[in-house]
């Protein structure tokens, strides 16, 4: 709790704990280094490949199939204490906790480059360098300042991709749950079965913008009304989809103004399910219910559909481990499925047993914020259960 | 329809027809400065009052008990070239025509300045100053680059209010209709039984922002959603109540993304109605519905009520002279209710015998549209009856 603390001082803003870390920024980069002289004291040989990824391996560990365990330094803007420094501070006791028991166990602490991706608009940066999944697009990429990826990296001294390290055989990342699951369900850890799909749509309702005393209400073509039914219908129609979400999160009318009736209004939308069924149904329901929207409020609607992400399983030989260490250890814990992307869907993508343990969080499950929490009673529960997952993979 | 087209050169924008012409502003004054041209060539002596509204009578006109017709030459950002514009010219025909034959007649032609009121936020500036309702606070007030009235007043040579000027005994004011009525009813002009009342809310849901993927639908408390809920509510309402309107023209997001919950949600609300007993039931609805809205989502609102103008009846003097007026010369009238302020509602709120009369609009109704029309016949046929209207006033 000591080292969020500390670590939380690094890119700290405003009066309400907010922390801004961006991805390769200078900030993520002294977080790195306050990480990396933590390792070395715990007798650890700190190394960090051409995208920054942080390696720390216990002295004299073996070097062949490799158990990593780790997450990222980096925050969204105004963001939290424990959302990915929670799992790099975990990995540093746990790993450190086993390789005292198992001299030469091939154990490492990984901590990731720009996970969260907001800056640049694409994340888990470094666990794809490491899967050799960016190219120059990605390099080529600009944050709002204009700096490019490569130039970020440059300015750190790193040379970046490719990476040549070889991937682990496990990989295990602890991680502050980002909702209310596990505090419902009185779990102290979390099980994560996998990962959701995601996709994204960016739409435009098309109307005809009027003056709003004199259009009569029969005879409008109100583009935000056609929203608006959007809105209500897709959450509906989410609600009926056993664990898919739907979230109309950017909202802006053209030339907007109060006495103009909406004649253009633009949205995202974000849908996420835990099964490729559910990721289809509630995919084929966005164009569809925008379209009826669109209709029914005498507008037309232009649906752009973005990335997809499919749905992913986590490692069953983690999953094992996990719930076997905390079923030992008698820690509550509840299985669920991450409603985020992650370093270790990426490392499963690419063949690794992959897994996640999450940590319940308090304050409703607020996530991205700086009133994210978890208690230190959890927390050490969930080192305890990831030291004794660690031995398990062993 | 050549003097339109000549004012529609002064503060043209863009390639699509658009004119800004903002209050008291040096494109404004350039508008009055060719308009005052026109009048003297057609052998009136002009002035201009403190605010800068122009009189122009035609010579040797009698100064009691003075009969008005006009309106403004400022024009909404990217506005059309009739809104205002085809009642001041129709005004210069109508009173010369006139004039030419009742010599001495007292009539006058005027010209209001910053009807629209959009940069400052107050309409129907000129008007108002005539009517004694301008005062100081009205003069601080400040457009977006800093600029205040009194100082837009200063820079056109303009010592502002008050303005010392005697009211007419009546006035008559041609319009562009602003919407699809009389299209619908075939009606060449309208006549103007009044003005709606108007009310103005501004509304701020409160619900908590979250991941957009990891809280399940069930437990989010989303602001859009409630916004969205409110809309739909409220055009049901409206359409249950004759003659009212409800536009929701202006929403924001607080802190916008794709991937996060909306966690408060701004949004205007203009609601108007064409008796004291409808907008009553209009106003009362928007507080109610947004409680409901907020409550059904998990939400809170704040809702604070803006401006309040009540209905207004025009006059009946007037308005049975221009119908009398139509029938004589068989023009086809329809009976409506203007959705919109004017200079004419001021006057007749100061006790002036005021009364309007609208010119079909073509494309739908377009107002505040580079492409607002009405066709040459029609501003023909409105000029005949403005200029009946007028003999029959006298």
């Amino acid at each position: 709790m000591e080292r969020l603390d500390l670590l939380a001082r690094i890119g700290a803003v405003g009066a309400d704990g907010g922390i801004t870390r961006p991805g390769l920024s200078t900030a993520e980069d002294e977080a790195h280094a306050l990480v990396a002289g933590w390792c070395e004291e715990a007798g650890m040989a700190v190394s960090r490949d051409r995208a920054g990824n942080l390696y720390a391996r216990p002295s004299g560990s073996e070097a062949a199939a490799e158990i990593w365990s780790g997450s990222h330094l980096d925050t969204v803007p105004s963001g939290g204490r424990f959302d990915g420094a929670l799992g790099v501070v975990a990995a540093i006791e746990a790993v450190a906790e086993v390789a005292a028991d198992r001299p030469g166990a091939p154990l490492a602490v990984v901590v990731f480059r720009d996970e969260e991706g907001w800056r640049f608009g694409d994340g888990c940066f470094g666990s794809r360098c490491l899967a050799g999944q960016v190219g120059a697009e990605d390099l080529a990429r600009r944050d709002s300042a204009g700096v490019s990826v490569a130039e970020a990296l440059a300015a750190l001294g790193l040379a970046g991709p490719p990476v040549e390290v070889a991937l682990p055989a496990a990989y295990i990342e602890a991680h502050i749950e980002q909702g209310p699951i596990l505090a419902s369900a009185g779990a102290a850890v979390g099980d994560v079965a996998g990962i959701v799909g995601i996709a994204g749509f960016d739409l435009t309702f098309h109307g005809a913008s009027g003056h709003a005393g004199t259009v009569p209400m029969a005879d409008r073509n109100d583009a935000f009304s056609a929203c608006a039914e959007l809105a209500l219908r897709l959450r509906e129609r989410a609600l009926e989809i056993p664990g898919s979400v739907a979230t109309i999160g950017d909202v802006s009318v053209a030339s907007p103004a109060a006495n103009v009736i909406p004649g253009a209004v633009r949205a995202t939308v974000d849908v996420r399910a835990p099964s490729r069924e559910a990721l289809d149904a509630i995919v084929a329901a966005v164009p569809a219910l925008a379209s009826y929207a669109a209709d029914r409020h005498g507008c037309s609607v232009d649906a752009t559909r973005g990335w997809r992400s499919e749905p992913l399983e986590l490692s069953g030989r983690v999953r094992d481990a996990v719930r076997a260490a905390a079923a030992g250890l008698a820690v509550p814990i509840a299985e669920l499925v991450s409603g985020a992307g992650h370093d270790a869907g990426v490392l499963a993508d690419a063949g690794v047993d992959a897994g996640m343990l999450f940590v319940r969080s308090l304050n409703g499950g607020a996530s991205h914020r700086p009133d994210e929490l978890s208690d230190e009673a959890d927390v050490a529960a969930a080192i305890a259960v990831l030291a004794e997952t660690l031995r398990s993979l062993l």
